[in-house]
């Protein structure tokens, strides 16, 4: 069995470990020749938006990709012939902030207020909006708080909108909340739904810096609500693999934030706290085979190494903690690795509550 | 930080992605072509007796070896350039049935009584001690059962030495034990030495089919002497790394049976049930790193997929059950893979007690 990957980078590094664990070929496709994955797969050295990509992963038996913006033509081609998991229909519309909006408010979710933001027309239109705060996001692109800008008066909109080159932005209304959720699911060959326990997730500049896990919040009425509403997704997609939701928690009610059509950071813990990984679980979905059990076998905090990588020593000192490394080149707000902490010692290191968490979070990465 | 591996069959292969994963660039040394670490770490296609082997490796931090025989006159040459963990002299006595018998004599150990047969004068003195059976194993080579004949009568003695084409070997007086166990620890660059839980395996035809955490054996008179006694070893030699010693309990007395200066087929279930693998703690011991805890998380049993490997999508509909494959072509005999089964999940499936624990084996395994 030969799954291809597009991208090379941590998500796919994780999968191709899993892979080869279950009996898996992971192939991945990245035009550089250090990518994290690279060491751990076949890997074929290629542009994203290669044109020969449909020959490039003809001997595959499906393929899936590990970023946000997959190059949906590539994948359509691809599908062609090789089955692509999961669907490019379901990367479209996580790729396109304005579809992945509309989507979610077609569903009945509850999402923020947001208002598509591409001519002089549609400008002047959303401005009315800024009376408390937004934020202005590209439609097309952005990461981990790239290609965002927080406006907070009418005048500041036409500066951010010409900061972000006048692309296509999506303009979102501020939502005072009180924390931040994400809800992994994932759905087999034959329908089959899977969560993991909610996580709980401190972001910092916009990148994530510590997950979590919550098995408190999986069956509050919000909890029970976003498990209805990702089963929605996933079955209006007919989505096969993990997909993960991003909440605002606003009062005890989730507010949907954005979605993932991957395996997603704030899930790395899985690999230590569940019966079964995401990455694993992404695999056995996207082959066909039977899911792997998501209960949690013990409640995990996970803690990112951003910018630069802690000296080992240290690290591997903390009571049973387990380090990730991505084999990057560390660079300012770069992703380089993680750290899970089981929530005994968790408690002990962190203290308890989310500052203290955001705190070891900023000691650790820096 | 770059490690050295002679062999890249399966233990290779899982040092390799636990190096990954905490930041270590494993570089493996292998004749064959498709070797299971191959996949996974960078590649040294020569012979493990290679005279060049010191300049092939002069580029790790430290150089370790995934098998019982290393070669100790080409580990001893690249100790000139580069650490070797564990030592060269460490390879020595395990790979030499008689010294390794010795040597555990010489530090009080109880052992089965043994005789060297290397010549018609040992041949004839050793005859006398086949009154109720015997094993006559090579005293340089074998592994799984492999090189080992077992001799029941003074004349089968002539017999099996025949077989085993006259080289030298050792007879060891058979032992009635009422079960197998091995004690795995890991002593570090700073001389700290820490224990696994002990580890009940259950052996068919020479090789192991299920192992299955004991942490009710770990601190009985018996647990206690033995893990004394691995001290013992581990200071004697000034080793560094992971060391699995085999014992027969006999009515509660834990005889020794052979050690092997690696991570361990019986160790596998550390991946899951301890806070931190056998593979890990080996690399964090070799590059100096300070080790990680080893307490049992929870308790587990692995049985071995030897020979064929089950359909993947039965093994993994076994609920809890983590599918470790190593990427072999299937031959009889042939360790292809491992389960891990949580020991709730164990209950379950095996119903309790050693003979449903193998009966498991040979179901899964065939």
């Amino acid at each position: 069995m030969r799954v291809g990957i597009l991208g090379g980078g941590q998500l796919a590094r994780m999968l191709a470990m899993a892979a080869h664990r279950i009996g898996i070929e992971p192939w991945i496709v990245d035009p550089h020749a250090n990518a994290p994955a690279g060491r751990v797969a076949h890997h074929i050295l290629a542009e994203l938006d290669d044109p020969e990509m449909p020959g490039l992963l003809s001997s595959c038996d499906v393929v899936t990709a590990e970023m946000d913006h997959a190059p949906v033509g590539i994948l359509d081609a691809v599908e062609h012939r090789v089955p692509v998991h999961p669907s490019p229909a379901a990367f479209a519309i996580a790729g396109d902030r304005f579809r992945e909006k509309r989507f979610f408010a077609d569903l009945g979710a509850p999402v923020a207020p947001f208002h598509l933001i591409e001519d002089e027309r549609s400008l002047s239109r959303a401005r009315s909006a800024v009376t408390c705060g937004a934020r202005l996001k590209s439609r097309f692109e952005g990461y981990d708080g790239k290609g965002q800008l927080v406006v907070r008066t009418p005048e500041g909109l036409d500066a951010a909108w010409a900061e972000l080159n006048r692309v296509p932005c999506v303009l979102e209304e501020e939502i005072d909340f009180d924390r931040e959720l994400s809800l992994l699911a994932v759905r087999g060959g034959d329908g089959e739904i899977r969560f993991w326990d909610p996580i709980e997730n401190h972001h910092r500049n916009g990148i994530l810096r510590v997950s979590a896990t919550s098995p408190a919040d999986r069956d509050t009425p919000a909890g029970i609500a976003a498990r209805e509403l990702v089963s929605a997704v996933l079955e209006r997609l007919g989505y096969v693999g993990v997909l993960a939701v991003e909440f605002f928690d606003v009062g005890g009610h989730w507010i949907v934030n954005e979605m993932a059509c991957r395996v997603h950071n704030s899930g790395h813990a899985t690999e230590e706290g569940a019966e079964t990984s995401q990455f694993e679980n992404h695999l056995r979905a996207i082959v066909g085979w039977p899911l792997g059990g998501t209960r949690s076998v013990r409640p995990t905090a996970m803690v990112n190494l951003i910018g630069s990588i802690p000296d080992p020593e240290t690290v591997l000192k903390i009571p049973g903690a387990r380090l990730h490394l991505y084999g990057k080149t560390p660079a300012p707000d770069r992703k380089l690795g993680h750290l899970i902490v089981p929530e005994s010692e968790h408690a002990v290191w962190l203290g308890s509550g989310a500052v203290d968490a955001v705190r070891l979070g900023s000691e650790v990465s820096r």
